[in-house]
């Protein structure tokens, strides 16, 4: 049996969302003691107390969405803008910020987190709130994976797109065939990705086989972006 | 006389700070009508308040800043993280919204945005908040500019650094040898940027002299990104 | 009149083709001497030849093009694959290095190079070797551009795309409706751009306005890219 | 035993430099029947003819290298510029040409290409003819890599700096305490990688748990670009 994750504890948000259960599966099936969070970590002092509760971890999925609010620039509302930041950005800092001193003083462990390679090529134009704030995601990996590689840590980003997950491709948009004939046009590789494969990203990244990878942004969707 | 810019009605915000004052002399010189505001814009109502009040506009410059936060990843505090966004992100979509339905319905208009390279290459490690709410800027400019010109308008941005200013520069910095040391090595040009240059960028993105250019983020920083 | 080039002794390469003609005119307009050379400066020792006859000149225009040869990858031919190089990547290396010395030794000069902006998103699935020859071409303005810098010489590059050219755009492909109806739905700005609009950046790049603006490549492409 | 690439037969060029020993070594220690060639490919037949005496195969590793030309804008020589495409682009462009037609028969297989990070940041301004030359290969793999991906063959690109190998960091060099210091303020991980770790992310790449992966170019340098 493969146990590329024994005797690695590793924490993961929004366990229940997104790409938290095909990771969650994997990560087990490779040995890996996971602590499956579900707290959608919008207060802001949730991730302090997450971590605090999580005892010693060697890992960290950052896994945070929302649905993509979708306006013209001339129509978006103040709300729904600010809740793209209060549910992917602000989280983000809070939960690296948490768990980054434990790791540091142990001289490493990685964090990876979950994004969005929308913000790296054109996208349909009305999704400009849902691009702004996952460009900040990307930004803050950057910048804050720059500064935790100083101390071993690595914070790197999977920013994914059209890959299967019911926040952001419903069944009834699966059913749709202007959408299944958008994705052969779109999508080089012509269909929607496995969570799995997304859960195979992480399963490298987390662990000591990408041991010399800081601070990236890595796409997976299927050669979109 | 030059009057690249007669008979063109132009808004600049904060046009006490940053970028205003020299872009203010020269869209002046150039025989513009400048409507030369200096409110902050922090409220989520006063935007579309200037703009209300500020009449028929042929143009508009966003010029947004607030002194570099610099902490390490896991010394970001909340209060000054959040004052990033509030500062420079949220009143930049709210200008923008505000501004953009008279000109779409005039079939025109370029709004110039005041940004900054620093996320296009790595900074200091310790601008980690700075670097990411500029970066929500740059998205948002390219990701609405993309929105906005399917109307004929052009939303473009300066994304300068290194260019002399009182918020990022102030006397005593330059007056320090090791950054006038740092400015030799980092700065291809070897020296900081003067304002005067660019107000001479601003002019050529917001007149018909760049008429093809769309949501793009110009960097203007003597070739350091 | 305006008079932005006024004493201003400036080369243009292939000046009767591509970008050529409109910046030619353009920048005598402007009162400019322009030297319009129409070699295609295939041979090595072209460039260098050019140079040594044009004298002393405040600014270059590297203009340098060759229709698109398309095919997919299991059919790229080595014929034109290796034209697409010769044609625009080892003449542009071979006409700023003739040119650099002497604005080295005057402190300034200014370089601009147009190239496309093709390599900045996906194109067609079969540009394949224009694409990868344009990527080189500007990372050669970038990578030379920055040597440059030091030495007060800016070198610059308009990556244009969809600007009207009897190369790219012959009158056959113009009227297409297929074309046309791409051209709506690709280019944000719903059009091709008119060369004059390339030539007023190149106006803005060749002179002291953008005297702060080194080794960048400028999208001009309707917000395409 | 780790058997990740049982039953798989893959080829890897110039195996016997650069990044090709490790990934001998890793391939075959998972398992693979790894083609250990060691033409450098610069007559233009060579890649068709390797290509055509390795038979079947199910991935490809191109690894080329040349050691980094380095000169001044002004100084750049006709010759080793030449070498360079000579050397990394055009043969693989012809590699890649060879491989995937059997690839796209049978609707899957998968390439990786060694490449540089050195074109995403700025490089020492003397490196201009590599960054170029790299750059070449980096825009090759993402433009081809999109054509290839409509047939289900996976073509990425490791972009890597400051990997230990003999090629680019030879023993004097590492044994120079400026480069040491170097090494500690560029590179956030403040090391070399080990080629092992280059190794690991090929292993990545050339195996189905990248299978969305496509036309990505990776970078693998410590957090430096």
């Amino acid at each position: 049996m493969a146990s590329r994750l024994a005797d690695k504890r590793i924490l993961v948000t929004s366990a229940d969302t997104y790409m938290g259960p095909p990771i969650v599966t994997l990560f087990e099936a490779e040995g890996a003691e996971v602590l499956a969070d579900t707290d959608r970590l919008i207060e802001p002092d949730s991730p302090a107390e997450l971590v605090a509760r999580s005892g010693s971890i060697d890992g960290l999925v950052v896994n945070l969405d929302l649905a993509a609010y979708t306006a013209k620039t001339v129509d978006i509302e103040d709300e729904p803008w600010l809740a793209g930041f209060d549910a992917m950005v602000h989280p983000l800092m809070r939960t690296v910020r948490a768990a980054a001193p434990a790791m540091i003083e142990r001289g490493g462990g990685s964090i990876v987190v979950l994004t969005s390679s929308s913000p790296l090529r054109r996208m349909s134009p009305q999704a400009i709130s849902y691009v702004t704030a996952r460009a900040a995601q990307n930004a803050f990996v950057r910048s804050a994976g720059h500064d935790l590689a100083r101390h071993g840590v690595r914070l790197n980003a999977i920013a994914q797109n059209f890959v299967a997950n019911e926040t952001y491709y419903p069944p009834e948009m699966m059913d749709n065939p202007r959408f299944v004939e958008r994705l052969r046009t779109e999508v080089p590789a012509g269909r929607l990705g496995e969570p799995s494969e997304t859960a195979e990203l992480a399963l490298f990244l987390i662990g000591e086989t990408s041991s010399f990878v800081y601070g990236q942004v890595i796409s997976q969707d299927g050669g979109w972006s």
